[in-house]
């Protein structure tokens, strides 16, 4: 074989040599050109095609680099034996499944939204840029498997300042998501534990709980937060809480009954309390209060945290702050458990925090969650003779509890005709007592002003008889 | 306050805007400038700065944004209650507890290594670029929990072509590595179970069984694998196999054993095996063996892959394939369960695998560790008095038993008396019965074709008395 001919374009968008590279291929795969066939020399292909030899050269040397030919010495190149070689055709795969029609509403007062559009797109896409030059073979070789260690350091020091909490970088555990963490947290206590979760509750956690095999135990709330003694009562020795802003009520937990909860976990030799932080970053109102964590001085308290809700939801990045001596048993039992974030991730991240970004994403979320939450209030006044608001000036959710004698299954569907989706306090709790008041969640971190102002008319009419 | 005198840099890399947001944003956090204080007007301060007026805008806008300042319409500008504003300064954390010396190795013939040098950076940094340029909010939005649909569809695809294995993208999890994919698997499998494991075994696995608290047991080989008499002996019922390529002996699992291993998952109603198919991608002597997976025609099967080894082990991508039933159980205990995967990693190994990038990777590492694995096996030729080879053609590293009289321990010692690292069999045994061969393990992928040469040769010093 000594002729090749294929159609170059000089004006495409891939360089020549990968044109004749995939020319060359493609007739190696199909079989046009056999096993042992001679390829002709890069001098003579050169001239035939009116191309430079080096270009030639160049696709040689890719056809070698990948396996499909051979060179040798003095005799030339030689195609090789190519059966153990992958070629992957684009294929036509199964059809989705049809997937349920979901319905579509105008407003959606999702407690769990992020406002997208603040999201620092620039900073991150430079961040990502920056650290995909950097030294290269280090990003991709298997890193420290709590997480690098100077994005711990960094997070140390974020929640130092901003949250009270007292630890060193050795005490944290990065993972993607907090459900992660949870399984990972599973793992340090055993599953020799009774679990008390607050009622209503942060649901995915419960969940997540349930389906890690623990037994768990609802304990009733009342205005300062889970209630000690009935606790103490639910015989659980574990106390999954909210202190900064109890989700879903919104209750912030006062100092007097963060005491008692360490109390209450100093008694038993292996009760712990498991702070979630999940919802402490907006606060409308005084100075953030600094997480339980900070007040613990008998490592009785095991602190989540987490970056999805305040930077974004498919960023996969939370952490867990362990008590010493149950860092030392994670050590001993779990270290070998490789970390599940990608060190770009991580060093992004990092950056961000240390480089201010950060700071500045939180000021500027909060500024725009204040106006909101402040318009959502002032929009609710007319309505003040039917619903009392609860949960405000912190968090990115209200609370209305209703008294026009519609159940909550009502509000929610005269809602929706117009629409509007809004949330059950229902879909939170664990125990039904039947005794609960008709209570609704409107979200409002992922709607603008003139949306809130728009919506919040209509719901007027829907909650009027 | 009508004055505010900053030194501006003009030649900066910082904007002017910056410059002056900052300096104002840091009077204001110190205390300089007070609550409820008058800025002076843009007008006034781009005169007494001489900057433009857009410039000042600019910082305004940019304090008023992250909640430094007020506008009052008419008024002008005011100093906001900036207390509950965030406000991180770096910080001197606590040192780092002194590491322990880690000995350095002139040659590590780790198993576990991955040739970084042949990563495709300038693809994946392209694809990355790519991706964060795309649609932007939707990319940060939370995703399938299971994995981007498309992403799934890519890798089913790819394992058809590439593996044989037979599946749907909807019987497909993606999860941050293999540690975490076992989590998830024990979720769905639930805890009365017990787990055979090869014995030598892939140590990681193991651990993490007796750590997510299975009961395990160990079951011997001989050479086609995993003894399927000693596994029914073992009353385990579940099966932890790595038929493509036994980790560490290097076996390949013919076809009939891999037919009595399915025979005896279809005795026991609740029986499954799970294939590991972590080293499959290179082979370098015929066709790639299909997965087991590809075999199962009653759902006893769950693969699990990942594209760590193949790509970098600091991306955390695998998956694994669930038999139809155990996917239903899956989506209704565990379907809340959010993916660890960030979804602009997803999509950059999407098109990674869709564009061709993966196919040319695998190929090339192929071609280039083929050409290690053959000089290896050259260099060892001349010692083959003292030692016999196996666990060739196939992954990224060789055995060698040895019958000149040393132990394990006194080879490995030798070895690193030159500074070369070498692995003993014995670390991935679960069992010792008295009887073994001293056996090293000696990984190709991390050295260059000039380091295995030279290392070789030092290797047979140190192994002739």
């Amino acid at each position: 074989m000594n002729e090749l001919t294929m159609n170059l374009k000089s004006h495409s968008k891939i360089p020549l040599y990968e044109q004749i590279y995939g020319y060359i291929k493609t007739d190696i795969q199909s079989g046009r050109i056999g096993y042992r066939e001679k390829l002709p020399s890069t001098r003579a292909l050169s001239k035939h095609l009116e191309v430079s030899r080096s270009t030639v050269e160049l696709a040689y040397e890719q056809l070698l680099s990948e396996g499909y030919i051979e060179a040798e010495p003095y005799r030339g190149y030689f195609v090789a034996q190519t059966e153990e070689l992958y070629c992957f055709k684009k294929e036509r795969v199964q059809p989705t499944l049809p997937k349920e029609e979901k319905k579509k509403y105008r407003y959606d007062f999702s407690p769990n939204g992020v406002d997208l559009r603040s999201f620092p797109y620039n900073a991150w896409r430079k961040l990502s840029k920056d650290i995909l030059m950097d030294d290269r073979t280090e990003l991709f070789r298997s890193g420290d498997s709590k997480g690098e260690y100077g994005f711990r350091e960094a997070i140390g020091s974020y929640l130092h300042q901003a949250r009270g909490v007292n630890c060193s970088p050795d005490q944290i555990i990065v993972g993607a998501g907090s459900d992660y963490i949870l399984m990972l947290l599973s793992m340090v206590l055993g599953k020799e534990h009774r679990i008390a979760f607050e009622d209503p509750a942060y649901k995915q956690a419960y969940r997540m709980a349930n389906a890690l095999s623990y037994e768990t135990v609802p304990v009733s709330l009342d205005k300062n937060g889970m209630m000690v003694s009935a606790l103490e009562e639910s015989g659980a020795d574990i106390a999954y809480v909210t202190p900064s802003h109890q989700y879903p009520t919104g209750t912030v937990m006062p100092i007097n009954r963060r005491m008692e909860l360490l109390r209450w976990a100093l008694k038993g030799e292996g009760r712990y309390i498991v702070e979630d932080d999940y919802d402490s970053e907006y606060r409308y109102k005084g100075k953030p209060i600094p997480a339980l964590q900070g007040y613990d001085a008998h490592e009785k308290v095991v602190y989540l945290g987490t970056f999805s809700r305040s930077v974004a939801p498919a960023i996969r990045l939370s952490y867990m702050v362990l008590p010493q001596p149950l860092m030392e048993e994670y050590e001993r039992k779990n270290g070998f458990v490789h970390t599940t974030v990608s060190k770009v991730d991580q060093l992004i991240m990092q950056r961000f925090l240390e480089e201010g970004y950060y700071e500045r994403h939180l000021n500027k979320t909060r500024a725009l969650y204040k106006s909101r939450h402040d318009l959502l209030l002032d929009g609710l006044k007319p309505m003040s003779d039917i619903l009392t608001v609860s949960g405000e000036h912190a968090g990115v959710h209200l609370l209305l509890t209703f008294r026009n004698g519609m159940t909550e299954g009502e509000l929610i569907k005269r809602a929706a005709k117009e629409e509007i989706r809004v949330y059950g306090l229902s879909d939170y709790r664990i125990r039904e007592t039947g005794e609960e008041k008709p209570t609704i969640l409107l979200g409002y971190a992922n709607l603008t002003e003139e949306q809130i102002r728009d919506a919040v008319k209509i719901l007027e009419g829907c909650f009027r008889r």
